[in-house]
């Protein structure tokens, strides 16, 4: 299967450039199930970093003709590349490939493992935007809490032992004072630095990848033909003409994936 | 990865016997990543099927040996073969392993596809222990329904066709009267039935085949090296000794697989 | 005080036209108190209609630089002239004069009235944009439903009679089936067509018209010197050169009103 | 219009005295839009302060009486002057006039301000009263936290120095400990000291003032002709006689606002 | 024990009368564990029947000081004979004996027996009043519905097979569209009327008297020495002098109940 | 009234020996009304002491053939002496007496008397399972708490002072950190100590002991010819043949209690 990483932000032209996109793309692949093909592609008309609803705003608008062309170009699902999980929904309403959100399907992987978790994010200021998310994903009751570390995004891959002990200062607290069972990554900068299982042997919990998470709904929504429900992200009524329509039915399963 | 899908109940030696245990491990099989081997086991001294909280307590009790047996001879992760997640919990304080529960597993993936979801459960009278799981798994919020067909396990292969339209009259109130936008089938011998994507074309939403959504769980958490937080479900006290450690700390991360 | 009522579509050149537009301010300074200015303005660059999370998405791109300039000019609040409340958490985030949603405010304002009411949208499908904006609200345990009248807003005014007699019988779904004691038009163009009363003399609960809603809103915050908490809505690290210091300080409230 | 800002305690010959009523009145007449008329009373008969659920219940039941001969005499609304809103649901039942309730109104002005308040009360043994009134408001999902500064009704007044520096120090703590994003005084004296702004600029939160939001609120629905639903505050069945019809239905609107 | 059942109305020179008062009284006997003594009495100066929040407010003001003289005699708990529970919060702020409210009694009983409870109730717009009753208890997640029979209190004995058929009916309908598996009679009267095992036997659920459920509170709360936690219901500042000690601390526990 | 206290553990053979069973019983009895006889029984097929999710199942499974043999001898209720409530569920599929389990009862007891309560349990890795138990009490939402001693059950009596000084010290912290007006105790062993009324007058708030709290439970729906819903609890249909038929209806009242 095909599917596309998608940075919603100007990282080739940013500090961490062309390089960076190469890289997570080669961690991705590394990730991925064999048969899996990963592609990482950005959004030069976007942001350089997402650290705000303000910028979660303009990087979804940036991006969401991307998602189209992609469908139309034939891949599987797209996977957009920003944990606030930018214009999801509306992408969701274009398409009926999956489109997968790196917060939400962490959130729920986490949920899997425990009975409360806590996001660590990269500022205090986006604890409304992650329970939001997870309200939106349904898991509202078991977030613990939403700790930001207080690190820009641009700078956490500066001095990134400094970052992972900030991570761990924070980490711990979550899991000491607000009950955390398990830790996600609610940054994907955070996530491609590679530091999880670092991370949960010194604190002694699962850390989720926000990246990984998001490989494997994507990888295991396509391989059994499921997509998101049309009656939940309804094409908007102007546009029921463009969109592709879905073989066998407008049903949210794209395929026979059952023998 | 090695897998065992671990049916809690009596099935080789019942009405459907041992080959409709060989024929889910070929479905399991097909349905697998490459690089997954599926083995299907049952439980003979088990119940002969699941459909109370009395015979989910006698499953449980009769497979928690088999399961820590299983990680011993060196299992990558077992699935309870009963959506009620028979013994779940217990099982995962005593394993490292991840023990996958059906029922939570396509809870969450259905979560994924949309805001509000219902599960399709052989009898009405279960309804308490769907929401309970649904309380547990942490997705509450999204469940709009649990709707019984009101046949029993063991005659829903007697009659497919008429076990089809049943599911199809009781799916369609959840959609219509619950608000339902993806559909859950609340038992094993419904998801193996292989009507999912039928279902899903004649009633327009997702539809969620529960073996489907454990496998895809097993494999995504094996594949991360992820397993269930040892601070959600510890060892029992006086069971310490007995509990295999795992390397390289009692994390939840079993291995290190990011590079 | 001068409020901006800012029609975040392109309505001027859409089929209600500039006229529209006029009729709309006429209608807000009518049901202004002694003191306010209400412009209102559109922005040309977005959708003609607003149905979908993806035309919220266009239309809060679209509107937020003109946000920005608003406050610059001196404006002392602006109302998101769409029940969906495009943007107002970005908005929010840049400026520091009040932002007013109708869709929040409407709810807020009918929580005062009743222990549960009720949502008519133009569409069904929009039922979980309206459940999350109850949720962001933090009204949501005072939701009784979401229903939709199928009627899309441009046609809203084409026979205005017969959109009545559907408001009045959907209306009355909502209060005899699902307990609604009040209701909440979701739509501006619906609550532009001036039936408000009409509709509460049919049903006999109280009718929230949104965009009066909206105004009573930013009349009151802006009379009191509040606006919203930079707790909440922080602005974004990378913008704090930009937007403008508040006197007497960064706190929310904007000047003395007690004595 | 002419509203009613009835202090349910016997203030005039309490220690505060009439001086102290006309005071208010003054305030709450600066504090309102041009063509308002606020008239300050108190109850003679009532309790001098109310710092527990028995003395809400004997100053509920003291003004009863006096809240339907306003009406009577032709008051568009009555703001019930005691944070804890004492017999608001019940004279809600008898008339058919808003009847605002000073902590509902700021519980429902703060949730326009933010994700997540606190109440600063005079007595931490309120704070299961204060959490009821956030549950029948409906937002009891933004009250972060009840804190009472422990000082009694009566002594606020006497070493105001002191009140504030209490105020703040309680305030901080409900901003670091439990999240809060604005603050909310608890009491109505709390409110007429006019600290607010100066609470506000010590801390960097909105701070809301009561009474302040009491009187936005009943000039915002008296000006858009609504009332309570009587759907949710019906008449009791002995007395619909006696209460008196409202033109044109007894529908909550009473007016026709809308042209 | 001595407990008293107090009428929070004036029965006695009502259609009722003191026989009625005198046939309750027999009937609480009867119910009562060996050892207990039950004593109803009424408060003349109260209303007539409570099916209002003003009808409530008004009795509670005029039991609150029985209840004080009460435990100045030496009762050992008193119940308030009305499901509302009129005055409950306010009493046990005055007491240190159990003060029960049938409204919570019945309530936490039903919680026992079931997952799903309805309250029967006289009228429709008594919900509110019963879901804040089950807010407040603490059991509002299993409130499936109150559904009212618009049978006012003083007509439900005079003709009581209507009454019954009625309640059959209406109880019918909670069972099987909202999901109730046990009901609650929410009115003394209709508990009164000693048709709940008839009615358990047509409808083959549960059903609670409430004036049962609060007399085996109050025998049980007694028999423990237990009572209501100061924390939770504190004695107003003003009167802390006035409220009797209680030996052997102002805990919560009366006596020393266990050996 | 003939009830069983039937310990779930295999406590004659242990430590604590057949002693315990019968000073259990001795206590039991003094705690009872008149007229109630109580038996202690164990189960010797089961665990030693339980602790954890594994210990619960393996005791379930061992007792329930024994709660179904004591209605069969004509027991009137069986109280399932671990506070874990073990096998309650499927106990009560298969019998139709009551089956009480002591954490939901002394939770439902402590919410009659508080708003917020803490369960002070043995472990902290507990706090899930407890968290579970409120959730099907219907009383999740008065937890404030759950906090471990971190003493094994079956050192809670070798010293017992420095047990009633750890459970003084982590009450306190229940009280003052987490805002418990009542503690429960989380544990037989604990319950027995008999330290309820000191653990009260240190701390100032009323403490449950769970075997009184479930006593109390089992005599109140006895006398009252109540028991669970079998709409809740249904018997599985595979056993509906085997269980005894209750006179006169299968509803839930087992006999005429009302005169």
């Amino acid at each position: 299967m095909q599917i596309v990483y998608l940075v919603p932000g100007a990282m080739a032209k940013g500090p961490l450039g062309e390089k960076e996109l190469r890289r997570r793309e080669s961690l991705l692949q590394n990730w991925a199930f064999d048969g899996t093909s990963v592609t990482v592609v950005d959004v030069p008309e976007s942001v350089s970093s997402i650290e705000s609803a303000y910028e979660e705003l303009l990087a979804a608008a940036a991006s969401i003709e991307t998602i189209r062309r992609l469908e139309k170009e034939g891949v599987d699902a797209v996977i957009i590349g920003c944990f606030g999980d930018p214009g999801m929904e509306a992408a969701r309403e274009l398409v009926t490939m999956p489109v997968i959100g790196p917060g939400e399907a962490s959130l729920l992987l986490a949920a899997h493992l425990c009975h409360r978790m806590s996001v660590i994010s990269v500022f205090q200021t986006l604890e409304a935007t992650h329970r939001n998310q997870a309200y939106k994903a349904g898991v509202l009751d078991k977030l613990a809490s939403v700790r930001g570390i207080d690190v820009p995004v641009l700078e956490l891959m500066s001095d990134s032992d400094a970052t992972f002990d900030r991570i761990v200062e924070v980490g711990r607290r979550a899991i000491e004072e607000d009950g955390a069972e398990a830790l996600v990554f609610g940054c994907m900068t955070m996530s491609f630095l590679g530091v999880a299982p670092k991370l949960s042997s010194a604190l002694g919990v699962p850390v989720i990848n926000a990246a990984q998470a998001a490989l494997k709904a994507a990888e295991s929504t396509v391989s059994l033909g499921l997509s998101h429900s049309k009656r939940a992200f309804a094409t908007p009524p102007k546009y029921r003409d463009e969109v592709q329509p879905v073989a066998p039915a407008s049903s949210g399963a794209r395929s026979l994936a059952e023998h």
